[in-house]
């Protein structure tokens, strides 16, 4: 009988063929496994030789899903804009998988704080939030400021200039004004995910 | 007849002795002059050879005003906390003795962003807007997506660890995902009311 | 009756397919659109849903435009060399669109600075002066020295080794001797031109 | 009836005369109190208004507790060395405070790893951990390796050299081999306890 | 007579062109030659050349070894993951071209650090041990902290965001807690094996 | 007979009393001896052992001539403003003392072109162009712009925030548009008069 | 009659066709013209245009050089290994256009310090040396510190890893330990000929 | 019976009340204890305790050292200045309470190569070599060039301006062209040698 927890593998800096390698000898012990940033090239090899693999293409994840968990709690992953949505959906992906409630709630930047206000029940409705944010990276603040959960922030790689490469977003979210933030690696929506699961599912 | 637009003096990187004698020799043809980053030391040495002059403590700026500008338009200095202060005054200072009319709005973070909402009749009235803000230099953001008048943004060096002095709060604002923000430097409150009062006199 | 007023999209970082479904869907409640750092295929693409726009190769801008506003006040747009020119176009192309008159002045650069002074008229007719600048940045400073109006610097990527992607014009920029200067982000022609915008269109 | 829930006050960066005139109008409506980042200095000017603050010098926190928290759950601080105690001991202050159990395990670097072996009971009983680690930065990707809890890191400023003030552990942090670990600023102790605090609490 | 000690090229920053011709030329003199970063098109150029050439992929090096030296002593190599794979194999063709006895120790992480402790005896058995890793690069701290040896310790450049390709576990290893550790450039598998040769035949 | 040729002592991180054992013992075969950055203290000490030597006490430089050097061709030190005359001194000192004729040409920063212009017959007479420079650094592009001879840049470390203690206008001296710059250290003003005299001394 | 020094036309960061417009209407005025930074499909462009252009591909530099200037003085370029071979034929390509004489000096890497001594009357018989140096950019100390010459040092960006792009070698040649050196942007073989030029012309 | 191998206490970053504990409590198992980065006062303070501590001013060195190990092997310590010696002095005194034979070479910096050239007999007795080196940090080039030796290198935070406190010489160290080169943390004497003397110890 397999494990239902996930695995996961690390797609980028593997070959193709090493992840396929990789899963075949995982999807014996394992129901559940995870290959993030994983090119559409790499998911059609895998789905060779395991035909119910799916893949999120915005989110370069390939699922195999073989038992599904239950899925508790409720994590809410917010974000402002169309570019981060790749990140957002590696981080959906990962918190499903591992058997967690999960909510979008996108297009609420800090620019247009109005549209974050309107959805301040969907905020209130969490156990965590997961806030994916580039450029300023200002999101997690006004977040962490308006309710009084876990906040878990993903800094992204999007943007240009001065942003470079998400060194501009990491550093507002280990300065934010809010308390009560944890801060993960730039573009890191699998490791956000991964403790957001590890804390909703406390005292459940 | 001395001129009535104020000269400036950086007292930072200057001797006591220097910022004297300079503005003794700036006082003969100029009735306004202010001395920006300047120690008590430094102002008691002033006020005796020119007893006019005035000091604000908190802002660390001299003035001497003999003949003030009628104070014109309107310019709002918002910021967050406490430790912003210093700044906030430099850039008021200035403004006031260039002629504008200024309004300080503080405590106003984007932490508790309701306070913000609170008062932006008064963000509305303003023709130009300076936003102070350290650490994760979030408020312009979302200052500049609430009102739609020129902003000019100054990072401060208040905050510890990775606020690098000021860097965290600097990439933040030129990053913003406002559009309309100028920035100035790190704690530059003076190049901030330079600006403001630049733009502040257009069609006056 | 459609809003004149100009959206702007920002296609980096999207798909040609993501910028066509924004673009088609904006169309329909907006007369003027602007699509920024868009690729020749992604401007084929919207050609064929929304037949009107033209593309400014150079700057490689998207003009959707069909009520033009009036163009009013003056922009002046400063420039170097002929490796400045893309973001100086981003910013043209911006202000135009927004109701802007524009003016360019290109080849002034500081390592010829007679260049310059032979333009001074054009300076200072301006209401607002876009600096447009890589390398050594130094082109803001000579120019806020010799008019006083607004300056907005906008740092270029342009150049090599220790310009380090234009972190090297952007801190020379934000420390510059002289005062009046608000910079934004590196390459960031379109945010310049909009502050220009709420700069110029005050007290008219 | 004063609010049980603790307002905290960051002393650094203000006089300390703004801090005893903070801490007393807050003490009007709250009964417990902290001031983190407090010199000696300010601690003995408190005391004169509020002669119930308690002093914990090595975490240079004051402490106003007069109607205690019950303490539930359990949060275990984890360090390495006597470098890293004051962070180590804002953030005991912090959590305790709050209302959470506190348990130290100090002496536990990864250069003598049966130490931290010899403690595993420790680390299984906790509900959140949070590491504290200076210089190599290494200790939290050891103990989020060995036990499947919220892991928060926070690297301190400790060390010379290459450390560069703690971006060193910070980047550590940021790039652990084992999932599940948020990271605050650095020597942010206080965050890292606000965060533990909110984990805690939850299905409490 | 060729000289037996080898030959080693850095065919990175080189043409094909240039490496053959390089490669051409040694031969004449040296009886063992290595040329490390070296992509598949060039060994096929220099094999045309020299035919005995091998080459291993993964460690992207060729290798000419027409009088193999004999192999003293012991050094272990050491790393966690796949893609520290290519940094370990140029080091470990390196050190066996050089002469040395080499033993790989791979998939010991710190993320579960009981895999290392479980191959204890291969390390107390090492002379000099080489660890190679990435992201956090904490494995030299541990293992240094185990085994009383010479450490060499190799930063890699994989990992993504904040590991700013390999500045991340450089410092941590120049920071690291255990003493006894010196540091190569990043992803530099050779300089790491050559310091271990020199190391290794000391008193034999 | 003493070398006539003059040493040079780097007091800075030196104690004063390791200053004088080396001047003195210097002194025996030695002329002239310079010590730049040395604090008032040291030089009291030194001038109780050889009276002759003067102190400069803006360039921080202790200076022993007993048998000048003909002072010959001609080399221009030229900066902008109060705060970089320590430097400024550093470079005449230096210069003075290897045998060169020294003119400064101050009050000529960018933000005013044309001070800089009124003086073009002062450029045009040097043989060699030392241009000191903080905050934007920008001088010595305008400098090198307008005469044709060799041009050292000095970026001082004068300024705040983003100037990074002079990396700013190091930065934009090594990006200038103008040709014909070299460029040393931080505040090296003695390193550029060195170079400043070997370049004078060719041909004379 | 045109005039015969050299222009340098820029070719990166410009299309083929900007260079090749460029060029040929330099070309009326301008009897000898560079271009740097040009990439083989320019070269072809412009030859159809002005067919007595030629091409020095390791230097990527195109020449036309019609009335060659007498060369005059002495200029040697030094380097120690094949991959800085590029720059270095900039700066000579430049150094020869503008009529000076041009002897190299390469493989002579501080690595192996005895084959720089066994070429000191090279060195000594030039009036300005160009030390052109990657990786450690430790050979322009070494050079200067052997002869009394003008020293212009070139970083290059050669090199991985902890080389960051030519920033180790760059901060090696300003902090250089010997004095009488000019250090110029990160592979600038231009700017260092250009330098040289106008010093090996004095008193000539 | 007390342990004969030295236990080594780091006292920056401790009370001189934490180090005299630290110090009382070990003195009682170990015959030999070194506490570096001591002030003066420090050791004042310990000496009350264990009056059988000699200080070594210049290194900050406490030493205990009650049955001296005998002294093995051969460690040289090389440097070129005199602003180097206190991170030389830590390392000699590391290397002599371990049981090494310790000679020093100073004055050898690479602007006067030939000092170094005289002195090649000391290092080729040499079993291992540490470099210690500010500003440049060329020496371990030109030292791992010229014998034969397992170098380690010891960047030093000596210098000004663009050393940046030790990052040019630990970014040259760890580029350098010569291989067999391990390098240390900056300022770090102790950490070189522990490494040596684990080097030095093999085989004998
Ligand atoms: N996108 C990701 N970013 C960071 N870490 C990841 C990611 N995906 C997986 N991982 C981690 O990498 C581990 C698998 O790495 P590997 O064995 O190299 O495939 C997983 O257990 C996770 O801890
Ligand atoms: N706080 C400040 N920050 C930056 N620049 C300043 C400041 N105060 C004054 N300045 C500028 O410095 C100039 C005076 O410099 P100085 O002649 O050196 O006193 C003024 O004209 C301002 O442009
Ligand atoms: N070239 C540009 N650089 C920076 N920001 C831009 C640029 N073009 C557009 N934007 C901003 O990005 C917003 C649109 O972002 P998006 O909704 O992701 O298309 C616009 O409203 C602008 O504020
Ligand atoms: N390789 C180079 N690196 C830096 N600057 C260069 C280089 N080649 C030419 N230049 C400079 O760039 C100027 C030409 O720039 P442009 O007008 O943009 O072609 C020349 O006059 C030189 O000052
Ligand atoms: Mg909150
Ligand atoms: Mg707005
Ligand atoms: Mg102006
Ligand atoms: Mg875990
Ligand atoms: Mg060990
Ligand atoms: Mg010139
Ligand atoms: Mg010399
Ligand atoms: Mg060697």
């Amino acid at each position: 009988r397999r494990r239902g927890f996930p695995e996961v593998v690390l797609a980028e800096g593997k070959t193709s063929e090493q992840v396929v390698k990789i899963m075949e000898s995982l999807a014996e012990y394992h129901s559940n496994i995870l290959a993030t940033r994983a090119e559409p090239e790499t998911y059609e090899l895998v789905k060779q030789i395991i035909p119910e693999v799916k893949y999120n293409k915005l989110g370069r994840v390939i699922i195999l899903e073989r038992r599904p968990l239950p899925r508790k709690g409720s994590v809410v992953v917010v974000c402002a804009g169309t570019s981060d949505l790749p990140v957002v959906e590696e981080a959906c992906e990962t918190a499903l998988i591992m058997g967690n409630e999960v909510k979008k709630l996108r297009d609420v930047g800090v620019a247009g704080v109005h549209r974050l206000l309107d959805n301040l029940d969907i905020l209130h409705q969490a156990r965590v939030i997961i806030v994916v944010a580039g450029m300023d990276g200002a999101l997690p603040s006004v977040v962490a400021g308006l309710v009084d959960k876990p906040v878990i922030a993903v800094p992204t790689s999007v943007g240009y200039g001065a942003s470079f490469n998400g060194l501009a977003p990491l550093l507002t979210m280990l300065n934010s004004c809010a308390a009560g933030i944890g801060v993960v690696n730039i573009d890191n929506g699998f490791g956000a995910a991964y403790l957001a699961n590890s804390i909703n599912k406390m005292g459940i």
